[in-house]
């Protein structure tokens, strides 16, 4: 069995990261790694006729971008797997049959990053897959129509809300060529502390964010040089903090989040920060790979956290469980 | 490589579906394969105070039957793999919260069961896990609400459309023990011929079924003793019977689908049959895995199929891309 400690799969086999393409709306361009993008869309419709079609064109050009830069055919990818935050997962969906490829589906809200690259992960290693595409978006303007107020309305932002990465990172995944390997995955538990208030997903993700982290540290035993959550922003990113300090087991001094990194919290009005399923994406693809790449770190943990907020059942008076899986990677 | 022709992932070692736990509603009770669920709940709010909260029931029951039955407890089973209609997969988050197992959430509308049965085989058959389970399901009421139109309305419903199923089925897939085996999978490519009807999903899902089931039996060659998909209804079903025939390759003898197989077609006025993530799969747990057991069938071609129609993508004027997921799986 490749399961070591109670909850971690090992990849045995070299699994690559062998290239990423990331694409990021304006605000993301000008942000502390608005140069890194490979491309930077200024338009928030990029031409088409709503935000949802543009969101899906983030992500099929993300994956199409990538394939043709490797020169890569679809009869070259196995399997592409992709999520994202709209109901049905329609990006994912219109992009996958854009794209013609055989389609797994994900829905784990902004943890779907780390989720596609651990469950494409273990398909390689299986022996099942060589190459494999993992994508996911997320777009300001479909997530707020979604989840929160119309834009319209231009409604005041509460302090620990965050703001919703316009942006999509595709991931390609080998099982051939050179660059970072997954090593470890850790699929997370559902932890739900009864936090109801949908301005605040930091909170609601942050146990989930400390169990799955703990659990991944506890089963590997591996000292990584950086652990990265994506996305707790600054509320949910000091709740982890405080709660590995009270365990005594202090992760501070390596420790960074996507929603911080993304944006400059100060200037750029985002109050506590990015989320979305193409926030931890495109921190990813834009700015953690090419740190490996660099060997400017040679262990990192990538773990994406997800509120599976759902705006029914917040009506029906539920509370907002949290998700995170671990994807540990090594240059 | 474990895979096989264009598309098809083989499973090398034995993957067991082990056991299965049904619980449909009172119409499914009342169906031609009524007797066959381990229960039957006839109230469609199970005590529970909304629709939603009454589908999360039957899957976090489905799935603890199961483990009791069994005598499984948490640390037996190493992934729940689940997903559903509802937006954010509520019904499959909430019951895996409660459930307590490391999760992966999937999104495939009606193609949810194949896909994670898939999913699991891969994953054991790749030597992660000794035991998975697999749950989905769906509701009547909560499709009906968030997809259509207010049940209070009282709508006229259209001919060619179909009858959400209330039920919900938990498989125990493992590398041990005995029962029929999961031998391949073909995820589907997304297919869409341009259809808008939101009235007719099994149109809008028949490319899809014909397009995978086809790959599948090229790729694997194998001669089934039933090819079953979920949930085309009689206009779907009536679709891919006709374009094998164009294709001169007749299924005919030996197909029927799962949205035809739970209801009583004339009887029970369900139009064109049922549909729901819990239509393929608990006519999978109550009526085909038992044929398996009882060595009535040894080869059989699970393909469940989707619909992924999204409310907001027709007000925006697309079309409803389908598609379909095989498990084969032989006694």
């Amino acid at each position: 069995m490749k399961k070591i400690g109670k909850q971690t799969f090992r990849i045995k086999d070299d699994v690559y990261i062998r290239d990423v393409f990331t694409i990021g709306g304006k605000k993301e361009g000008e942000g502390p790694i608005g140069k890194e993008f490979d491309m930077i869309v200024d338009d928030d419709l990029w031409g088409e006729d709503s935000w949802e079609k543009c969101e899906l064109k983030f992500q099929k050009e993300a994956a199409q971008h990538l394939m043709n830069k490797n020169n890569l055919n679809t009869d070259d990818i196995d399997i592409l797997i992709s999520g994202d935050l709209l109901n049905q997962i329609t990006s994912s969906s219109f992009a996958a049959r854009d794209l013609m490829l055989p389609h797994i589906g994900v829905y784990g809200a902004c943890s779907t990053m780390a989720l596609t690259m651990g469950l494409g992960a273990l398909i390689i290693d299986g022996g099942f897959a060589s190459d494999i595409i993992c994508v996911t978006s997320s777009h300001f303007c479909s997530a707020e129509r979604q989840y929160r107020l119309p834009l319209e309305m231009g409604g005041q932002r509460h302090m620990s809300a965050q703001w919703t990465v316009t942006g999509s990172a595709a991931v390609w995944l080998s099982n051939s060529g050179s660059g970072p390997r997954i090593k470890n995955v850790t699929f997370g538990k559902i932890q739900d502390l009864g936090v109801k208030d949908v301005n605040n997903m930091g909170a609601a993700m942050a146990p989930a964010a400390y169990d799955s982290l703990k659990q991944h540290l506890d089963d590997t035993g591996t000292e990584y040089d950086l652990i990265v959550t994506g996305d707790l922003g600054t509320v949910g990113k000091s709740i982890v903090n405080k709660m590995f300090n009270e365990d005594k087991n202090s992760i501070e001094s390596k420790y960074d989040d996507c929603g911080t990194i993304i944006y400059d919290i100060e200037k750029q009005d985002v109050h506590a920060g990015g989320s979305g399923c193409g926030c931890s994406a495109s921190v990813f693809g834009a700015f953690l790979y090419k740190k490996l790449q660099n060997k400017e770190i040679n262990k990192l943990l990538f773990t994406s956290t997800g509120a599976l907020h759902s705006p029914t059942a917040m009506l029906q008076g539920e509370s907002i469980p949290g998700i995170a899986h671990c994807v540990g990677i090594e240059m």
